[in-house]
């Protein structure tokens, strides 16, 4: 899951891709200011794709307490979370109920129509939602929303069709990164910060 | 197990090694085209080594979802994955199953011969079996098979001996890249990405 | 998450970032100088962020054996240590009394108005107190206190207020790391280390 | 603890520093080769530091498995393998009794006393004994010894006193580098190495 060919560019395509990192930059900020859901996968996506198993079965996942905060984030911008997850856990309900979320979808085979159902609910349209996420299972979902996200060590083609890749590791930082880079794009960042921050609050 | 050796190699060592690593790389290609049974050794290949141990003994292995990935993809192109392991725990039997991995073997203590047995009972020669294992007690089987395989932080000797070195960790990764690289080796990776990319699907 | 403004300061700007990292480095030893009361956030600090999240709740907290000899150290030394959280869990007291640290302060939303009351308690004016922290909600309390220091991988605002940023990361070294810079400050590190130091003790 | 003086070395201190790895390195060789007995703390040694507790105590331990075979490779070659650490726990004796190791001593206030008592008990000097560990308690026990030994991590005063610092991490690896470092000291790596190769055994 290296990209060995990135090694060996010369210069002029190294010029080319910082000002096709700034372009994508700037597309991924003017999709961001549109998302009003953002969902994201779970294992790989908010944890780091660790599968923990013991004799009876899955132990546990581990998540961050700073993508936590980001999700509480997002939520108290107005922005609707939802977690989308291929496999079923009591584990994920048990941390949606911490972190406050509502819409938790399991067991969920096709991540796209799940999509396509939850905006429709919500009275959004497709390029209203968001969708992180880490492996081929997520690509028809990232590719059915408006604003796709992954994170570092994602799949190479999940990385290639993102418009958003996260430097923090998932499961340790990613979602919060993503989550701040939605703030920014709809200039909310400084008021959420200004509720701790002590200067300000 | 750092290889303080390569620091120092003069410039046309390094192009001999890229011309080795070329070389190498072709053969392992042409070694995994003919791969029709793929093992796994289990601590250290398919998790990151880590043995946890509890008051009451092991308490969990941790493994990984895009590795879990990767053996369903291997089974799904008709490949038989194998789990062949020096211990005994019902964690492997457990991760076993979820995967659909119906060949488990463990306290193994001679992984040359159940190699060999299995060959047998599925009517393959040795040239049609891979293993990929990490340490010294699995030297023998990777000698015995057509492919071997291993992860960047095994142990010297076993990565000297083997055909393949995944870049992506034990236990986060590297079974993955391996499941990938066997699938390009026999002209079925677009297929097996074609199932999940919503632009094919 | 990543800096990537650093990345292309000219040469004499990096002098003027050395300059100022000693100058911060002085200005941190001197604020550490008076620190009587050293107080601890949990998640994110004394460990590295991970919620670990079974299907009955949190199932486990992972410490440092070499952060707890710090805050074991620097109560050694008479410093009052303290663990200040947000959240609540039987895990923090368990670490706590292992490592006797008898104020313990959980469930706190407002971290600034907790070291009030400490040094209320204590006795302490808040140029006595320390406070190490990662994330917003520790800002408040990291700039009402006289001494604010952070882990390597906070977040960027964190990072920007603290007087003292860990080369260790957090939940590995980074509580060590701060309590030994204490010591090192009040001129007790000697007298510390020779108790373990075979040849003075 | 990162070591920043190193950074600004001139390139004929660089010179003396290989020279002196050198040098260390031989010497580390000389005093491995007369280890009849070789002892490891635990925290930090066999494991990466972690203490994970949770809300009813410690949980479980982390070790490695390629650290367990090179205590089990010790073993076969003759040399008595011992476990002497300051905490307590059932997960010590766990990991012991899977890898035959008899010699366990647990909630040992004075390492370097320890020692002293086991080569009495085994009838060696404290010269053909070494001692692996990474914090200020384990200080004492190194200096007794005839042979300090620690891990990458570790506290700076137990890298500057240890004779032989492994390149691979606490708890995954260390232990293991160790073990083959002082097999190849005595001449039994290859006779070790050969039980397994299937080229020669």
């Amino acid at each position: 899951m290296t990209d060995h060919e990135t090694d060996h560019e010369p210069d002029h395509e190294k010029t080319q891709t910082a000002d096709s990192a700034l372009l994508r930059n700037a597309r991924a900020h003017a999709l961001a200011a549109r998302v009003r859901l953002m969902a994201f996968d779970v294992d790989g996506t908010l944890t780091d794709g660790g599968i923990v198993i013991g004799p009876g079965g899955e132990l546990f996942k581990r998540f961050s307490v700073r993508d936590g905060l980001g999700l509480v984030l997002l939520q108290q911008a107005g922005i609707r979370v939802a977690l989308v997850t291929g496999r079923n856990s009591e584990i994920v309900s048990q941390r949606a109920r911490e972190l406050k979320i509502e819409t938790v979808l399991q067991g969920v085979a096709d991540k796209a129509q799940a999509m396509r159902d939850l905006c429709d609910q919500e009275g959004l349209t497709l390029e209203q939602a968001g969708f992180m996420g880490d492996d081929w299972p997520d690509l028809p979902a990232m590719q059915a929303v408006g604003f796709a996200a992954t994170v570092p060590d994602a799949d190479a083609e999940v990385r290639r069709i993102a418009h958003f890749v996260a430097g923090a590791p998932a499961g340790a930082g990613a979602a919060r990164e993503l989550a701040e880079f939605v703030l920014r794009a709809q200039n909310r960042f400084e008021s959420s910060l200004g509720r701790f921050d002590g200067r300000t609050a």
